[in-house]
């Protein structure tokens, strides 16, 4: 029997080729985090069944949005906020009942979110199970070669489409508390959004 | 067209299973460095044809060795002097016409040889080359799932069991130089080497 791989989905072109580069090897389940701020569930489970795996939304307490958004004003740079929220997600995905394998779609030139290599290992260890980045040993140029063959993509700024990932509630939850504004200065400007829209299959 | 990518291969595990990710994606072509010491180019080829890719054999001066060699005395131990001939074959490779991906089998948990992101990424500018290592984001047990559910493994000491890769050459040299009790010590004891014998085809 093939094991299973949770991989950690966004609905973009990098967490949909992890989940591709892993499919000779695992049967995948894709994962997607939702504080029930944005319709981010939903949108990626149709994304997910337009790549051909199954999907599910995993819901930590909107206590972790909130105390990431403390830290991101805190800050006034989010990094470290979505770094905390990743490792939120990955220990209670973790604590799963059937997860033994866990895949998120980091980068090698990724500055956040950042597991480094000591919190991996201990992480492993602690939780009993694996955890990979499948492109991790890939840089930018690399990827998009592998994704070109492989997956349609549409690009559009922040604001105009919903993207997946943590920091599209986290901004929504902002909006709430500091304003749009101020908001705004804490994330990095004109933040190009990638999404799947098909499969190119050989 | 597919792009095609020249992995390094030692007829190990490792760089096996990096070919058969990037397979996939890319058109895979195996390349073995050998300094005319032992014969590993040839042991690597008839691996690389049990798997079903195509290889060449690279040969660097016989000099790479030789300083490598020193190196390795002048330390007491093998890190450097590996790590020196990689980053060579590396920039060989990548001035060989032809070559524009270049794939190599490190693996997350690897000591040697390493090559730092900064050093990355000035190496695939300056010479116009993409670089990657599908294993770097995965830790051993991951890998050897992947690898028990694609290939056929044995597993001897080094001592009697030739793999192709830099420290087989790199230890018969220093045979040579200062003679096996010395070589010995400089090398970890009871190094188990892999050796690939057969594909597990789906």
């Amino acid at each position: 029997m093939t094991e299973k791989a949770h991989v950690l989905f966004s609905g973009g072109k990098d967490s949909s080729l992890s989940a591709i580069i892993l499919e000779p090897f695992f049967d995948i389940q894709l994962v997607t985090c939702n504080f029930g701020i944005l319709p981010t569930g939903t949108v990626a489970a149709d994304i997910a069944q337009e790549l051909g795996f199954p999907h599910q939304i995993l819901k930590p307490d909107v206590s972790v949005l909130k105390a990431a958004a403390e830290t991101a004003v805190k800050d006034g740079f989010p990094n470290n906020a979505i770094n905390d929220i990743h490792r939120h997600v990955l220990t209670m995905l973790a604590k799963t009942d059937g997860v033994s394998m866990i895949a998120d779609g980091l980068r090698r030139d990724d500055r956040v979110p950042h597991v480094p290599l000591p919190e991996i290992q201990s992480f492993e260890a602690k939780n009993k199970v694996l955890y990979c980045s499948p492109l991790m040993g890939f840089g930018r140029a690399a990827i998009n070669k592998m994704i070109e063959s492989n997956l349609v993509i549409t690009e559009e700024e922040s604001a105009v489409m919903l993207k997946c990932d943590y920091e599209a509630e986290l901004r929504e939850y902002l909006y709430g508390e500091i304003g749009e504004e101020a908001t705004h200065k804490l994330f990095p400007k004109s933040h190009k959004q990638s999404r799947v829209i098909s499969r190119i299959r050989k």
